[in-house]
C-alpha cells in the first residue's frame, strides 16, 4: 500500500533483466520489465475487485444484523456510501493522498485538491515504465476499495438510528479528507511512514480509522431506545443471521486481495512467494478467531454464540492486517485467536458504557485493529512499539477530533437522529417508504 | 470483444519480442510470446468467471424484486436460462457468431451451424500462436457468458406471468441464433464492424438485445393482473431488498469482467493499462448512477429509493459498456450519472404506456444501452453519431422482429401466459409446487 | 493436484527457456523461469480463493435447504468447520498428504506428523527454483481448500438432528487425518497413483470421501423425527430456496478454480490452454446436469423441482470433476446429464432405504462422484476402468471404516444426536439460543 517506497525496490528488481536483455533490438519492448509492469498491475486488479466485493460483504453484514423495519435504509446507505466513496476519493482524495513530494502542509494545500487522473489509453511500454511500476488506474482502483472500505465500517456502528443524509454527508468528508489524509501520513510516504511506521495493510490506517469515527459517532448519537434499560442491555437480536454469515464470508473472501494486494508487486518471485504466505496467514487468522470466538462463547455462556463466531473472524483478519506477511502460520493463528477474544469481551464492554455499536464494529475493527498494529513487532524486525503506538494515538486523535467535529456540526445544522417516532417504527417507513421484507410478518 | 481483428494488433506485438529472441535456441518455446498467450487467455477466464457470477446478480436481483409467491419459479428461470444458453450456445450460436470469412448469406448457412470445438488438450505452443492469440476454450467461455447475459435481461421483464417452458423455448432460440447472429455483425466481424460501429463491451449488442426482447415480449404478454386500474399504476413491492441488493452488488463485480475481459489482451503495458482504466470507468459510471437516482428521487419524491438507487447503479454501468475505455474518469462518472437519471424517468414512463417490467430491465438495459452507445462519439473519434444510431436500428429491427415472431409462435401454439388463476396464486404453487420461503408467513 | 509427478513435468519445461537465456548477466533472475514460477503461483491463489468461495456456497445450500428452526446452527456448523479445517489441516493433515519419499507406514509415521511450514519471506528465486515449481504458500492455501470442501460436504447430509461439538469433533478427525491420509494415495505419490488412477480434481479423493463419511454418519445417526411415517416420505421443505439457489451458484463459480486449478502449471500455453478447456467443460457439465434434472422431473412429476435443479447442477460438477480436461464440450454435458439423471433417482431411492439425507449431499457428492470416477476411461486413455473401480473400493472402505469407527466413538463418549424434544422445538433455541430469521412468523 506504500506506493512510493516500494516501487523503488521494485524498479531495481525490474532494471536487472533489462540489463539482460540490452541486445533486444526492438526499443520499448521488453519482455521481463513488461510482465513484471503487467503482473504488478493485475495484482491490483484482482486484489481491487475483491476489496469492492467487501463492501457487498458490509452491506450484507449490517443487513442481517439490524432489525427488520431498518434493512431497507441499511442497505440503502451501503449502497450509496460506496458510490460516493466512489466520486469523492477520486475527485478529492486520491491525489490528497499522494501528494508526491510536497509532503508539507504548503504541499498538501498547493495543487493536490484534484480529481485523479488515468494514465493515455494505449500508453506505450516505454512511456508506462518511465512513470510508474504499475498502470495508474489499477492502483486507483485498488486504493479507492481501501477508502469506501474505511466508510463501510462506520455505517454498521450507527445503525438503526442515525438520519441518512447527515450520515452520507460525514462520509463524503470522511472519503476526500479525513481518510486521505491520515493515509498519506503512512502510505503517502508521510512522517509515519518516515519514523518507520509499519501497518501492511491498514489495521491502523484503514480500520482503527473507521473505528475511530464510528465510535465517536456513537457517542455523540447516543444508543438506540430501549437498549439500556434499568441497568441492563435489552437484546435486539438482527433479523437475518444467513445474510450476516453471507456477509461475513464475503468479507473474509475480499481479505485476501486486502492484504494480499497490499504487497504492491507480483511480478518477481520473491513476490508472489509472499503474496502466498499472506493469503495463507490471512485465511488461518481468520480461522482462528472463529474458533477463539465459538470455544469461548461455548465456555463462558455455555452456548456457542454465532455473531461471536463471525465476528471473531472478522477480528481475527483485522487482527493480522498490519503484519500479514511476516508470522508464521501458527502465529498468525494465534493473533487471529486474540482477535476473536477481543470480540467476545469488548462487546459486552462496549454495552456496559452504553455505546450502543449495532453491529459490532468497533471491537472488530477498533479494538482488534490496534492490537493488530501493537503486536507487529513481534514477527517485523523492523516495527518498534513505541512507534507502532505513537501512529496508532496519533491517527486515533486525528481522526477523533475531525470527525467528532464533522459530527457535531452535522448534529448543530442538520440534526443528525430520526424521530422517536421514527425509530421505533423503523427507518424503512419512516425515512424510504418501503420496507425490506414486505410479505413477511414481523412477530 | 471483436475476435478477428484485434488478434491482427496483438500478434503484431507479439511477433516483436519474437524477433528480439530470434536467438532461442529452443524451437517453439519463446517466453515473450507464450507469455502473451498465456495472460490473455486468462484475461478470458477471470473475466469469464466474473461474467458467470452476473448470472447469480441476475438471479437474486430478479427473486428479490417479485413477490414471495413467484421467488421459486424466478429462481427455476434463472438457473434453468442459463444452463440452456451454455448448451445451446455451444450447440450452434458460438460458431454462427464467428463465421471466419463466410460473412455472406452463404457462409452464415454453409457449415457454421455446428458445435463450438475447443483445441486439443496439451497443445503446443507453435500450433497454439499459429492457430489463435488466446486459447479458444479462454474465448468460449467468456463469449459464452455474454450470450447468457443477454438472456438473464429478458426473465426480470416478464416475472409472476409468463409460463415456464415457453419462456425456455424463447431462450433457446435467442442464445442459439438471435444473439449470435447479430452480434456477429460487429464482433464476428460482420457489415456494422466494416462501417466502423462501435461497442467496446455490448451496450448494443448485449443490452440493448436482451431489453429489445424483453420488451416485445411485455408487449405481447401484457402486464400483470391488477398492475394498472382506473388509470393507476399499483405498486407490486418485491420481496426481497437484501437479495435485490446483492444481486446488484453481484452485477457491479462482474461488470469488472465484462468490460475489462473485452480488452482481448492483457499480454502488453499497454493492454494492461487500457483495462485498468477501464474497470475504474466502470466502477465510476455505477457510483455515477447510484448517486444520481439518490438524488433525484430524494429531490423528486422526498424519499430515496432504493430499487431505483440500484436500478441507477445498473444503468451506468450498462451506459458506459459501450465504450468504458476512451472517456476520463469525470466523463465516465457523468456518463453513469445519465443512466441513473433515465432509470428515474423511464420507469414511471413505461408505466404509463401500460408496459409492465417488474424489475426495470427495459430501462436499464434497453433505454441506458441506446443512450450508451450514442454517446461514444464523445469520447471515441473512431465513432460517428450516424454509424452509432444505424447500428442500434438495425439491431432494434432485428431483435424485434424474430424476437416477435418467436414470441407470437409461442403464443399461438402454447400460450405464453399462465391462467388467471395461477397468476393470481402465484406461479410457485400453481406450476412448480413448491414455496421459496415455506415458513414466512405472507402477510 | 497431483503434487510430486507433474512438477516433474512442468520442471522440465521450465528448464527450456533457460537454457536459451543462458548468457542472463544477472545471476539468480531468469525472467521466463520466474514468469512460469509465478504463473503457477497465481494459478493457486486464484483457485484457491474460488474454492474458499465455495465453503460459503455450502453455508447458503444448507442453510436454505433446512428448516427455519435450525438454520442458525447450519450457519454455526459450516463457519466452525472451515476454520477447524483450516487449523488442523495446517497442524497435521497438509504435512501427512505430501510425506515426500517416506511413503511407507514408516514414513508416514515418522516426522510428517507436524504443521505444515511456508518458504521464508522474500525468498529468492534461486532459493525457490531449486524447491519447487510454485510457491509452497500457495500449494497450501490451495490444498487446505479441497480439505475444507471434504468436510463441508458431510455437514448437510447430518443437519437438523446432530450434535455441533461431536460433529466438530468428527471434522477435525477427517481433515486431519482421514481426508489427508488417502488424499495421499493419490496426491500425495501414494500406491493408487503408482497404479495409475486418474482422479484429476477429486471426484473420489474428495467428493466421494465426503459423501462416504455423511453415508456412514446418516446411517448411524438415524433419519429425522418423522421424516418416515407409515412406509411413506413426509417432505421437510427448505426455508430459503432464494439462499439455496445462491449457494447453488456460489459452488459453481468455486467449482472453475477446483478444477481449473488441479491443471497446477499455468506457465506454458500448453497449461494455459488446458485450463481454458477445463473451465469450458465444467460449466458445460454443470449446465447439462441442471438441464437433465429440469427435464426429468417434468416428464416424471408433471412439476419441474428446482431443488433437483440444483442438485443436479451440482451432481454434474461431481461428474465432471474426475476428469474435466479430456472430454470435448458435447461429453462433459453428456456426462454432466447423467449426473443430473442419477440425483433424480438417488434422493427418492435414499429415501427408501429410510437414509435421512437432508440436503440430497450423498447423490450428489458420492453416487455421481463415483461415477465421475468410473466414466473417466471413457476419454482419457491413461484410465482403465479396473484400477478406477479399485481405488473408489480402497478409498470407500477406508472412509467408511475410519469415519465409522470415529461416529461409533463419538455416539458412545458424548451421544451425538440431540434430544427429542430439542430436535421438534429446533436446534436453534435449543442448542444455541438464537434465531436466524426472529421476526419471520414461522407458519
Amino acid at each position: 500500500m506504500k506506493k512510493f517506497t516500494l516501487p523503488l525496490a521494485a524498479a531495481a528488481l525490474v532494471a536487472l533483466p533489462g540489463l539482460a536483455l540490452a541486445d533486444d533490438p526492438v526499443p520499448g519492448v521488453n519482455p521481463s520489465t513488461d510482465s513484471v509492469f503487467i503482473l504488478n498491475s493485475l495484482l491490483f486488479l484482482i486484489g481491487g475487485f475483491l476489496v469492492f466485493w467487501m463492501a457487498a460483504g458490509f452491506a450484507m453484514l449490517e443487513a442481517g444484523l439490524v432489525r427488520a423495519k431498518n434493512v431497507t435504509m441499511q442497505l440503502t446507505k451501503n449502497m450509496a456510501l460506496f458510490s460516493l466513496a466512489a466520486i469523492f476519493y477520486w475527485l478529492i482524495g486520491y491525489n490528497l493522498m499522494y501528494p508526491l513530494d510536497n509532503w508539507s502542509i504548503e504541499g498538501v494545500l498547493s495543487g493536490v485538491w484534484g480529481p485523479g487522473v488515468l494514465e493515455a489509453v494505449g500508453v506505450t511500454a516505454a512511456e508506462a515504465d518511465a512513470y510508474d511500476y504499475a498502470a495508474t488506474g489499477s492502483d486507483f482502483f485498488f486504493q479507492l476499495m481501501f477508502c469506501a472500505a474505511t466508510a463501510s465500517i462506520v455505517s454498521g456502528t450507527l445503525a438503526e438510528r442515525i438520519k441518512l443524509w447527515p450520515f452520507l454527508l460525514f462520509t463524503i468528508v470522511l472519503t476526500s479528507v479525513i481518510y486521505p489524509l491520515q493515509a498519506s501520513w503512512k502510505w503517502g510516504g508521510g512522517f509515519l511512514d518516515a519514523m518507520g511506521f509499519q501497518d501492511f495493510a491498514g489495521s491502523t490506517v484503514v480500520h482503527s480509522v473507521g473505528g475511530w469515527a464510528a465510535l465517536t459517532g456513537a457517542i455523540i448519537l447516543g444508543p438506540r431506545i430501549g437498549k439500556y434499560k434499568d441497568g441492563k442491555t435489552v437484546p435486539m437480536p438482527g433479523s437475518n443471521l444467513a445474510l450476516a454469515t453471507l456477509g461475513t464470508f464475503i468479507l473474509w473472501m475480499g481479505w485476501f486481495g486486502f492484504n494480499g494486494g497490499s504487497q504492491l508487486a507480483m511480478g518477481s518471485v520473491g513476490d508472489v512467494a509472499d503474496i502466498s504466505r499472506i493469503f495463507s496467514n490471512t485465511n488461518a487468522a481468520a480461522a482462528g478467531g472463529a474458533v477463539a470466538a465459538l470455544v469461548l462463547t461455548q465456555v463462558m455462556f455455555k452456548k456457542p454464540d454465532l455473531t461471536m463466531i463471525l465476528n471473531g473472524a472478522l477480528a481475527g483478519l483485522v487482527s493480522i492486517t498490519a503484519e500479514p506477511l511476516a508470522p508464521s502460520l501458527g502465529l498468525a493463528t494465534l493473533i487471529g485467536m486474540v482477535g476473536g477474544v477481543i470480540v467476545v469481551f469488548a462487546v459486552p464492554f462496549l454495552d456496559k458504557l452504553k455505546i450502543d455499536d449495532v453491529v459490532g464494529a468497533i471491537p472488530v475493527h477498533l479494538i482488534a485493529g490496534i492490537f493488530g498494529t501493537l503486536i507487529v513487532p513481534l514477527s517485523n524486525g523492523d516495527a518498534t512499539f513505541g512507534v507502532q503506538l505513537y501512529s496508532i494515538v496519533v491517527v486515533g486523535i486525528f481522526t477523533v477530533v475531525t470527525s467528532g467535529v464533522m459530527w457535531l456540526i452535522l448534529k448543530a445544522v442538520f440534526g443528525i437522529r430520526v424521530s422517536e417516532e421514527d425509530e421505533v417504527n423503523g427507518l424503512d417507513m419512516a425515512e424510504l417508504g418501503m420496507e425490506a421484507y414486505p410479505e413477511f410478518q414481523a412477530s
